[in-house]
């Protein structure tokens, strides 16, 4: 049996959360190694000084972005750099020859004028046509054939399991918007330095923010509009809680025509049946970020309420893996013709 | 000027989380004294031994409880007990002449059908008729003539104080619930043993449970009912997150009619202006249980959403104070004309 | 009974921690009003947007430091700056006649070389021979004189309430270090921006750190040593652990003589029986700072080990009371003449 | 290449904390499988139903134990119980031919005297010969050949890791005690329900406790003895922190004649350079717990203080892994003569 040649993967903007977890993961994956870490501030600086789990476990020194170099050492790239710095590397690295999953903002929206509406305007328009959005249970089949992926928001990913069979088959009310009441772990903030992400500030609090106002809410609206061809309203209204990784979406879904818990949980078997990271759970059982946490699962849990007419969805993942850097990696999976799991096997610590 | 007498206050059930809140808030209280505290199974031992914060603060040892005693000694009476278990001891209590605060379910209902049907048989519905429904924001005039109140469950104040004057002015669209996405600390849940209080349970955890099966959902239903004179339909989704005190009420309000945000803050102000535990926030500003830990306050945020056709509302309070210790001690305070916040001008804990 | 006039209090450099945790103080101390906060780079900005919690409760504006205005408008100010940024502003404070707490490390050395070893040149080395030591439980005469009071660290006050009357009593063997085996919430960081703040970086983590070479170790040596008269040897160790507020340091004390916990239990409570702030714990019993949180109080737990021959002293402090702005007001108290505990009354939040 | 046969392990007594981290290493350990797990309490229930984060990884249903079944279904069994219980059961497996792993104290102790000072009469102590402690870094060669293996404590695991190597090398001062300062996340005292494990009496806690009294303190004194062979006085504090995972020791340890912080780098370097589960800090740096969460690490950080007579040695471990779980399946990885490493590759979740 032949050894098969590994994929080379680089990441530029290593030094955050995102950046550590996909060292994490690559460390542990059997067909993918990584091959150059970028990070401006950390030039020089070996990879355990600014993440000291890794110690023994990646030998790499943070490097200046180099298209050139990377094109030479790798075979794909996961940037991860805030938004609006990705457009023009993933541009180069694209024009390098590289395949790229971005896991900013700038390549997760079809509709270049809702980007610019959310974010600035985006330089490079042209390539927003050829990036697939990459949430693979949603897009698998364009994921593969994609050389730029567009790797989901956190909250969209939670959101948009939950939501986007229930709009494809109909199920949603219209006229009425979907609440969706997000509450995150810290993490979701980044590693940067801000007032708000001190401990002081986040323990033994719990506060809503951005109330319509987060730019996670047009994503979700774009993706559930292209997935379910029809156009989708929803008030999206984050919260902050005092853990580190996780997030629970819980929605308030108006039906169309009443459904049972039982409905639900037939639809959902037939679309997440067979998916590897989808786990819906028993009809009436809520699920919990703690059974999740370090692991690429979305756990569903649901119940038909107020008398049939209205869908309680709850999701739970963990926002640094499936709402991230493992997501991220199954999409290079699917990119590469690997394994979708490979490398996203390890089970959630629980406690 | 003469020094006052000061009003003689007794805890039944003083064992739990509630009982200690009443006593650290009795303990600051200038007009009232703590005289005797009960505990079926820490009979004979010193409050110290349960409450180590309270060690030279409170020299009282938990003793049986005992009517006759009880109406030597005091002059209101704390029920901290169990609902079921709270029915025949405050009728004895009342029987006695005393003046009853209950934290218990038993005696927030009017409708004893209601109380039937989500918890079980009440002995003494008769007693109903006699009880105030102890949320002074809503009933002060009612609460100061009460000789029982049943105190508000934490669930309800926190959703009360934001939606009572909503549906009171006629702004909530009929026909279609409002969500009550509820998030709260452990404390809720008190200081009996449970695998779910465990800390490796709920530390970097946070789950949805209980959805639309809560107790405290009638009893949000019925009191807006009472206040507003018109059905209400809520569905309340409670959650646990890992802090120790403190809920959010995050609520999701279809309007009668468009309304901007300013114009619900008008309408807060009319209301709560003239409070002295209830804090409307500026517009667009959202509650953190942080800053009320520890307080009696009640912080109210609100935006106007969806084009104005939905209100986003957040409470937030501190579940052991404004949710039951505190509210308590305030209803107190009005029951035996006192001022309003005599001991419970204490400011919240930041961080 | 005529009503006396307050002591005007003034606090300079007040965004911070300790400068919130002097205002919640201040806000219900029965004899101090506050006048006047500054704070550089908040200037013109209600208290209440740093600080929440304060809604309704304090209208001031932060402003730029200005001795004169301050001269004008206090007794007594509250410094709590950066070390060396103290200097200059208490030596004005003072020149203009105030009576000042600094909360900084710039007057809490008598010997000016021992500062400038460890932190940096000492502009006004004349003033430091008349700041006074702010522990009352071990200077209070010399407090009560005192213009210019050095307000302890939060460490050194864990510390020295445990060990002074150890050295005192000549218990201490010579020849070997006491071990000072520190545990400390994050908000002993303050609020500055650091990496190392982060809420993720912190929550779930536990590491020790500047291994006998925290700053604190050379104040608790030179109070030790004024105050038994014997040179002390410590090794300070101090750790960083998950929780907001609190101190919890265990001390290893290698005795002279043998001596049974009975025997210690005696000491403490000749030196603290009468201490307000102090609480020495039954024989055996060990303390945790979730029994003083938001208070004053210090708590000692000890026991004789290895057969008598070694003492395990431990104390808990709520490290922004007791271990800073608590103190301070304990200390202005004094220096004014008041009941030593007014303001300070407030009991432990638990849980 | 010819697919080589799984060893096939049993876990008795799975319902905790323990026996769930068992299941979560199991399942991804390439050459074991998981046949039976069985816990008294939950006879005939899913294992998903006490550990959601297993859903779709392990379909096992708990049964009762059951020796000759368990003799037909495994090469190996992980005995999760509580001491005392785990004597007979241990027993009885080994006497049907099967090697045990046990992860109570059962088995840890050589000298029966010892154990029954501490715990209570031991029923099999003619057993005790057999076993070997499980500490690989230590007792590798003894443990190749075991039928049953003690499997160490959580605490002593940390404390002998960083203990061991200056005890045999003779650099520890006789006649003075080496502390033991040692802090504990919550799973240390299992998922049992006790009043003391409540996350509100946890959270933003701290506390030292039973301090001198442990159980832990005679087992690290006699593997200290047995590896070092001169006999070994320390002086144990445990503590409990608000984490849910993790061991921090912190460790002060007179030595017989100075040694710099290099000098001990060189040391550790020797026992431990080859080690794949131990990680010398580079001199200075001191170990996080967050850096091992999940991980079977043992970081070790040291300081030479005191001018060098006294050196303070700090480890980290995750006490589930390393601490238990992990190191009971290194124990069986030895024992069936796999690759040590084997299902314990997965690398420290960070943040």
């Amino acid at each position: 049996m032949a050894v098969k040649k590994k994929i080379r993967a680089a990441i530029v903007g290593a030094s955050g959360y995102t950046g550590g977890e996909l060292m994490r993961l690559l460390a542990g994956h059997p067909r993918m190694e990584l091959t150059v870490v970028t990070a401006r501030q950390a030039v020089g600086r070996p990879v355990v000084d600014l993440f000291p789990s890794l110690r023994d476990c990646c030998p790499l020194v943070f490097r200046e972005y180099d298209p050139v170099e990377l094109a030479a050492a790798a075979d794909v790239v996961f940037t991860a750099l805030p938004h609006k710095a990705a457009i023009e590397v993933v541009a180069g690295l694209a024009a390098a020859g590289l395949r790229v999953v971005d896991l900013s903002a700038d390549f997760r929206f079809s509709d270049a004028a809702v980007y610019e509406a959310w974010y600035q305007e985006h330089a490079r328009p042209d390539l927003l046509d050829l990036a697939v959005y990459g949430l693979p249970e949603l897009f698998r089949r364009r994921i593969v054939a994609a050389d730029i992926v567009g790797n989901p928001g956190c909250y969209p990913t939670a959101a948009l399991i939950g939501l986007a069979p229930l709009f494809r088959e109909g199920l949603v009310a219209a006229g009425r918007p979907v609440f969706i009441d997000a509450k995150s772990g810290a993490s979701g903030a980044g590693r940067t330095l801000a007032a708000g992400s001190l401990f002081c500030e986040i323990d033994e609090g719990l506060k809503p923010y951005k109330v319509g106002s987060h730019r996670h809410q047009p994503e979700i609206v774009e993706q559930l509009g292209r997935y379910a061809g029809v156009p989708a309203e929803v008030l999206f209204v984050p919260h902050l809680v005092p853990i580190s990784r996780g997030i629970v979406s819980t929605m308030y879904v108006p039906l169309r025509q009443d459904a049972s818990t039982e409905d639900i949980a037939a639809l959902y078997g037939r679309y997440y049946g067979a998916e590897p990271f989808v786990r819906p759970l028993p009809a009436g059982e809520m699920p919990n970020v703690l059974a999740v946490r370090g692991s690429n699962f979305c756990d569903i849990g649901f119940v038909s309420a107020a008398a049939g007419r209205t869908l309680v969805v709850a999701t739970a993942i963990d926002n640094l893996v499936k709402g991230a850097a493992g997501q991220a990696i199954q999409n290079a999976n699917l990119m590469f013709g690997l394994e979708e799991t490979a490398g996203l096997t390890g089970l959630p610590l629980y406690p």
